[in-house]
C-alpha cells in the first residue's frame, strides 16, 4: 500500500524532529531545559475553570459552525479595546486553534498550484498546511543580523509572481520575535494593494511586545479591509494552548460567506473550551501586563545570556517568545540532537529546534536554531548555559 | 478580491442549507421540529463531566498530538471488547471529531486529481472535504427500492478508475441508515484488493444497529489489515458532538507514521474534551442497550409513520439515526424549503434536509430527502405527521 507523494512531502515538525531523543535521554535519567517547543508555562486564568465548572447541561452539543456567539462577542469586544472593528455577527468565525483558521483562509484564497508569499524564516508549520492544501510558499529573506526586518519594497514586490495570491505573516514573529514597525506593515500593505493580494495576517503573539512598544495591527490600516484576514488564537495569550480555541476575522463578506461553508463542513468547534474561553475576555488588562512583563525579564535573560557565548550572532527579540540566532557550527540539526545524545552537564541538557526547518530553498538556517523562552530566568540562564558549555565541547570534537 | 474556485466548489451543507428559512420561520413565531440534523438529544454520560470538573492542572497545556495516552488506551480496550485490536500505543490517533481523522486519512492516500470511491449517495460534508483538499468522489448508485444495500460486485469493481485510490463507506450509513452485511463489507474488501485500494470504514454509528443485528466491522476482516483505515467519534455513541473528539486507527505503520506529521502539524486535538472522552469508555454496556433501544423504537416510529403516507417510498433502516425516503415531488429541496415558508399547522412545522445534496453526478436525490429520528416517539410522529399534511398542501397548490 502506497501512502500519497503529497504526505510523503510533509516535513517532520522542525520543533518535535528531535522528540524521539529526547525521549531517550530523559529514559536514561537526564533533565531536559525544553526550549524547543513555544508552550507558555503560564496558568491559565481561573475564568476559563470557572466557566467550564458552571457548564449545567446534560449534553455537549454542537457549538454553532461560526463559533459560540458570545466567544464571538467577547473576540470582537477585546478587538474593539485595540481600535480594531470586527463585528461579532459576520467577520469572526471561531476554529480550533490558528491552525484551523489558517487552513480555511488558505482554501478560500488559493487554489491548487498556487503559491503565497512569506518570509524566510516562517513558521514551519506553515509549510505543513501549503503541502496539505496543494500550495507553495514563495519567500523574501530576512536576516539575523538586522533581527530579522522586513527587507525593501522593490525586495518584497519582486518576489511576488503570477501564482501569488496572498502574502502571510506572523507578527510578533514566530519564529524570530521580530515585531514589524507601523512602516514595516504599511509597506507589505502597499505591495498586497499593488500585486492583488490577500493578506493573512497571524497576530497570535500580539500580547507579547517588549520595551514599551505599541503593537501595530494589519487591522489598524486603512484602504486594505477587504483583503485583510486576520488569524488568532487564545493559546499563548491566556496560556491556553491545549484549548485549541482560534478565529478568523475579516471584513471581505464574500470570502467570509465562503469560509463559513468550511466551518460547516467540520460542523463545529468544542463547546467546552469555547465556554471556557469566553470567560477568558474578562480578565483585566493587569493580567496581559504581568505577562508581559515577565516575558520581558525572560527576554533580556535570554538576550543577556546568549551575548556571552562565543561566536553566536544573536540580537533582542521585539515580541513573541523566540529567538533564532545563528550558532558558530555548520549544521546546529546536529549539534542540537547531539546535546540529547551525547551531552550532558550533572544529568542535564536542553532541547532546541533546528532553524533549517524554517526556511523553504535556503540553507541559511542550518547553522541556526530557534529558541522559545518559555522558562522562568533562572532555568533560562542554566539552560543557555549549558548550550554555551555544550557549544565548547561539541566544537572540540568537531574540530 | 476573488475567492478560489475550489471554495466556490465547495457546496453549502445540505443539511444546514435551509437553516435561513428555519431562523426566520422561528423568528415568526413557528415551532420547528428538526429532523434535519443529525444531533441525538440523549444526555452525555455524567462520567464525561466529572472527568473534567477534576481536572486540577493550572494550565490547559497541548495534548500530545497523538492524543492522550489514556484516551487512546480507552479507545483501543473499547475495541478489544468488540473483537477489534488496534494497539493504543501507535495503532490509534485521536483526531478533532471523525471529520478531521477523514481529512488526514484522505491526505495520506490520495494527491491532487486522484479519487476516492464511494455510493451514492453519500454523506455530504464528504464532499466539502474533498473538494477542500483536491479531489473527487467516484460513485456506484445504491437504491431507495432496496434500502440502499450494495451492489454486485462487478458493479463496485467496474466503478474503480485508475485515479482511484480508496473506497470510503459509512457503516451503519449516514444519510440512509443501511448496515452492510457480512457478505457485503466482504465484498467491498475484495474489491479493495483486487484493484490495490485502501479501505476507509467510517464507523461512527457502530452502536447503532437494530433488530438484534450483530454489526460487522472491516477491521474483523484478515487480509485487509494493511488497507484499513477506521476512523471514529464518540459524537454520536455518547451524545456528546460538542466535544469534537475522534480517532484515526490503522495497522499500516508507514501510514500511521505519515498521519503523525498532520497530527503534529496542527498540533493537538483539544485537552478538556479529550480528558472528558476518556472516561466515558467507563460507562457499562447497558448505556450502549438503553439507547440502542430507545432508537430502535424512533427507526421504528417513523418507519411506520412514513409508510402511512400517499406515494412516499420508504424502507425500514437497519441502523445509524437516518432514513432517506423518496416523495411524491419533484424537487424536495423546494419543498423543505417551502415547509418552513410557506407551511405550518397550529404555528408547527418540520425541518428535512433536501437529498439532492448527498449524491454526487445524480439527479437521483431530487425528490428524496433525509430525516435524522433525533427526537423522541412522540415528537417523531407529529413530526411526520406535518409532513403528510405538508406533502398534500404542497401536492394541490404544484399540481
Amino acid at each position: 500500500m502506497k501512502v500519497s507523494q503529497r504526505v510523503k512531502e510533509v516535513p517532520y515538525s522542525a520543533i518535535r524532529k528531535l522528540t524521539p531523543y529526547a525521549d531517550a535521554a530523559k529514559k536514561s535519567g537526564k533533565k531536559i531545559y525544553h526550549l524547543n517547543i513555544g508552550e507558555p508555562d503560564t496558568r491559565t486564568p481561573k475564568e476559563f475553570f470557572e466557566a467550564v465548572q458552571d457548564f449545567n447541561q446534560d449534553r455537549v452539543g454542537y457549538a454553532p459552525s461560526k463559533g459560540l456567539l458570545e466567544l464571538r462577542e467577547a473576540t470582537s469586544k477585546y478587538y474593539k479595546d485595540r481600535a480594531i472593528a470586527y463585528d461579532a455577527e459576520d467577520e469572526i468565525i471561531i476554529t480550533a486553534g490558528a491552525s484551523e483558521a489558517l487552513v480555511f483562509a488558505l482554501i478560500a484564497v488559493t487554489d491548487l498550484g498556487d503559491n503565497v508569499l512569506t518570509c524566510n524564516p516562517f513558521y514551519s508549520n506553515y509549510y505543513t498546511i501549503f503541502r496539505q492544501i496543494g500550495i507553495k510558499p514563495q519567500t523574501f529573506d530576512t536576516k539575523v543580523e538586522d533581527g530579522y526586518k522586513l527587507p525593501d519594497y522593490e525586495t518584497i514586490l519582486n518576489s511576488v509572481n503570477e501564482d501569488t495570491k496572498a502574502v502571510l505573516l506572523s507578527n510578533p514573529s514566530n519564529p524570530t520575535g521580530a515585531v514589524y514597525t507601523e512602516e514595516e506593515i504599511r509597506r507589505v500593505a502597499r505591495v498586497a494593494i499593488e500585486k492583488d493580494l490577500f493578506i493573512i495576517a497571524d497576530e497570535v503573539y500580539r500580547e507579547f511586545v517588549y520595551d514599551n512598544k505599541e503593537f501595530m495591527s494589519f487591522a489598524e490600516i486603512e484602504g486594505i479591509e477587504d483583503r485583510l484576514i486576520l488569524l488568532d488564537s487564545i493559546s499563548k495569550r491566556f496560556g491556553a494552548c491545549g484549548a485549541r480555541i482560534g478565529s478568523i476575522a475579516s471584513k471581505n463578506k464574500d470570502l467570509m460567506t465562503e469560509i463559513v461553508k468550511l466551518a460547516t463542513g467540520r460542523l463545529a468547534a468544542p463547546t467546552l473550551e469555547q465556554i471556557g474561553a469566553t470567560k477568558l475576555y474578562d480578565v483585566q488588562d493587569s493580567y496581559f501586563k504581568e505577562i508581559n512583563e515577565e516575558y520581558q525579564r525572560r527576554r533580556d535573560c535570554v538576550y543577556e545570556e546568549l551575548q556571552k557565548i562565543d561566536g553566536v550572532k544573536t540580537y533582542a527579540p521585539k515580541g513573541a517568545f523566540y529567538v533564532m540566532p545563528e550558532l558558530p557550527v555548520e549544521d546546529a540539526e546536529d549539534f542540537a540532537k547531539w546535546m540529547l545524545t551525547d551531552f550532558d552537564l550533572d544529568g542535564e541538557t536542553v532541547m532546541v529546534a533546528p532553524g533549517f526547518g524554517f526556511y523553504h530553498d535556503s540553507n541559511v538556517g542550518k547553522s541556526q536554531i530557534r529558541l522559545a523562552f518559555v522558562l522562568n530566568c533562572e532555568d533560562l540562564k542554566k539552560a543557555i548555559n549549558l548550550l554555551k558549555i555544550g557549544l565548547d565541547e561539541y566544537k572540540k570534537i568537531n574540530s
